[in-house]
């Protein structure tokens, strides 16, 4: 087991499974405790970033909420900008928008207009890649304001929800996968 | 000038104005230029931690939603723990909770239960103190599961609401004040 494998697997013992929330049936993937253990906190972090080095990404894009939480630490280590993508009337300037399907009903979510320059290298990062309908919309949002998405990074993946299906064509990595 | 002082006025300038959001007659403080721009994005979050150095704090709470985005980057710079501070309904596990008054209604934040061991030392950061009322009930949820908090960090303060108030007791610190 390499190095990177064994802090994967601390890190997937550390995520703490809640059942029946927020609704009966579902077992909910808590990552508190992680975030709460510095030495955790940090591994998780340097295994979002992967190879990447300062200088080959040019923002760190992060998903609301949760994704700020990695995407804002992720910055700071790639000494980059970071950019909100945010659920629709919560960002003040000019956005783009995107919509997208839930369960039951819909969500909208937005990014500013001028938050990235066309061609920019952007990360997305969020902290779980489940159905992948947020993470596809904030793909599309990105590449409405002409962003160069490198990767698609996620700290849990629930693999038997398919949400790498849509998210074809986009680079995509996960630390721990149920 | 000091070094800390042309940084501050720099971010100052870097913060974008935007008229009547999120309602007529209101200037939001628009912090996403800043995020945007890796350098002042770094300096930020350097001179939020100011004089802290890596062991002199155990844990740095973040407040929902972009309180996330600087928390985490803070306690990834002082080798710590990141713990949210959510509205109701959002984390998993056992709560704490604490409602404040708004202009119209109200709002509650929660805490998980078993986020910081008792004595715990704590800074406690969001973008923005405004009235103070959330400020004040995160320090609250936080005396309630024994946190020792070392100091209240923000980076705009809306001096005119006179937040402060509200949170007597507490050492605070701001980079911006309007």
């Amino acid at each position: 087991m390499s190095a990177t494998d064994s802090i994967k697997d601390e890190l997937a013992r550390a995520v703490r499974n809640v059942p029946d929330f927020p609704k009966p049936g579902i077992q909910f993937k808590d990552i508190t405790p992680v975030l709460a253990d510095g030495r955790l906190f940090a591994a998780c972090v340097d295994e979002l970033i992967g190879n990447f080095k300062p200088g080959d990404v040019d923002t760190v894009v992060g998903i609301d909420a949760r994704g700020f939480i990695f995407a804002g630490a992720v910055a700071i280590k790639l000494n980059c900008g970071f950019v909100p993508i945010r659920k629709k009337g919560k960002l003040p300037y000019t956005t783009v928008e995107e919509g997208y399907d839930l369960e039951y009903g819909s969500n909208v979510i937005a990014l500013h207009v001028d938050a990235v320059k066309p061609g920019s290298r952007v990360l997305l990062i969020d902290d779980l890649l489940a159905t992948g309908g947020t993470a596809a919309a904030a793909a599309a949002l990105l590449k409405k304001i002409g962003a160069n998405i490198l990767e698609a990074t996620f700290f849990v993946e629930l693999g038997f929800l398919n949400g790498r299906e849509k998210l074809k064509g986009l680079p995509i990595r996960s630390l721990v996968v149920y």
